[in-house]
């Protein structure tokens, strides 16, 4: 499978943002390899370039995407750099198995690395589990598993003519209140893909990206809520 | 179609205190004119008189109800007076128009003209999206519009003895903090189609109205969500 | 019908820390007879045993698990003894029943007596509704009754290997300040079945109990959210 909608520059932004990881669809369950790097490191949480004490894997927020088959394996490392100051974690909403093994907190100097097959298609979360996970998320450590379907597109799933990739987070300016980030106070702003107003230039200036479509077009969002504590009514409005 | 449950002073009174507008349903699609006037005035939100100080759709919490047929098409205009200090926009959840013009605010002394054809059957809620948003919806700017199947009643969504059209917002006592609105901080009160305890006499000594039906009839009750940031566990509950 | 899951000591936990109620599946719908006593008095928080100043059906959170087959008639009695402070009262989501009569407040040194036919199969929440009612849920006046579908199991509703009863409450440190439990203010912990990380040894060294399943099995969920006004997206993660 090919993304239909990774001509564009406009159209590509939302994918693009994520680092998204292109997997070609095969007869045959495959095995794809997915190595994160946790990285304690600044990142721009809005279009001006605010800076935020981000907790990453691979230096972004969101983490990169990971899209496989219903069937495939997904062989996955974790590396947490000495050069960390916090033990991290990997836990995939798409596998079952022993959390207190494969999910369990890496520290400062160790890898982690284990496989599961992605049994059910789906859109699934992914994130560090690592004490206080509520602080660990909203530092940035989130993203997206998509599995899709083994028998591909049908009258049920129909191909899509673009693909968007959405994940909300919140922003809590402060890194360091846990408690806060728990009780769901203290957030000043929502994340798309990582960046405040990543997308709307009608409300920021400083936007410069936009996710676009043409009349008549089949869009699929694939969206993850990784607020703590908060759920999101999802609601796209559109200019022309 | 007639409203089935008109007849009743008890049973009307959730339908009139929207200020219901009975639309019949006919053959063809037919065009349906509305117009709404931005006032800024204060409401009783509650059934003792407590005044607010809101910004409505016509003077009154939430705005009239819109009711019309898949098909139609909606000939709206916004009036927002001169004597107005704020600008006011609207915002149809059953319109497919452009959010950056339609949509758009409109400065106290202008008005705003636009037509949309209503393609999607449902209940959709219409709101001001003038920013601060989150303040507008909060000082009353909201209200709902059906959109009836074309088809009429049939066996998947068969004909009520009685409807009720039911709209919850927020009462927020500080109707300057926007940001408290925001981040669902400082509400006092649950508003029913603009009061609080609105239909319930059992906790409230003022309230005069309740939402009737007799044993064996089909109720069918339309409801918004027109909180600012708090999902809404609808869960009716009755004496006899 | 069996509880499947009766057998061990482990996966038990669940449905014994509500005080099971086991009833047999007839052919006929029968009368079952259930008493709640409403009793003002300590209870154990968390694993430890912090102690809360808990109100309760019959001295535990939540209260015993109530389980009837659709169309029984429940033949309840509630009982607020003379020692109480407070008067209390029963709303079972399962009964359709006069709310102003039936689920009235009961006085300390009256009991309440009343049958419901239970017409609706599901998972439903009972709980007290005296006022202040978020009070009288947050202290621990909440329980579930599971009203088991007439044909019993089929194809749509497969008989389980193992069922647990899960049932979700918010643990508010100041008993006392309801404005806050109504606001979703200072809650500081989720209680399972009336116990932070209450089947949780991961996280908490004091727990003992778990619940577990053997690989392929089917389990049952039997869950309940008594927040007071907090969604719960529920997640159950596992160890091996």
């Amino acid at each position: 499978m090919k993304q239909s909608c990774s001509k564009g520059k406009i159209a590509t932004a939302a994918l693009l943002a994520t680092g998204l990881t292109v997997v070609c669809t095969a007869a045959v369950a495959k095995t794809v390899h997915v190595t994160f790097t946790a990285k304690e490191t600044t990142v721009a949480i809005d279009n001006k370039g605010t800076e935020y004490p981000a907790w990453t894997f691979d230096g972004g927020i969101p983490g990169k995407l990971v899209r496989v088959t219903e069937g495939d394996t997904v062989d996955f490392k974790l590396i947490n750099p000495k050069t960390n100051k916090n033990s991290h974690s990997i836990d995939f909403h798409a596998a079952q198995v022993d959390v207190l093994d494969e999910f369990a907190p890496v520290k400062p100097g160790h890898t982690k690395h284990f496989k599961f097959v992605a049994k059910h298609a789906g859109v699934w979360m992914y994130h560090c589990g690592a004490p206080t996970m509520a602080q660990h998320i909203a530092r940035g450590m989130y993203g997206m598993i998509i599995v899709d379907p083994k028998e591909g597109y049908s009258d049920k799933f129909p191909k899509p003519d673009r693909e968007y990739v959405l994940i909300q987070g919140q922003y809590f300016p402060n890194a360091d209140d846990k408690v806060a980030m728990i009780e769901n106070r203290g957030w000043a702003g929502a994340l798309i893909n990582g960046k405040m107003f990543h997308y709307d230039p009608v409300h920021d200036p400083d936007a410069s990206l936009v996710l676009q479509s043409k009349p008549g077009e089949r869009v699929r969002i694939y969206f993850v809520n990784a607020n703590i504590n908060m759920p999101v009514a999802f609601h796209p409005i559109a200019g022309i």
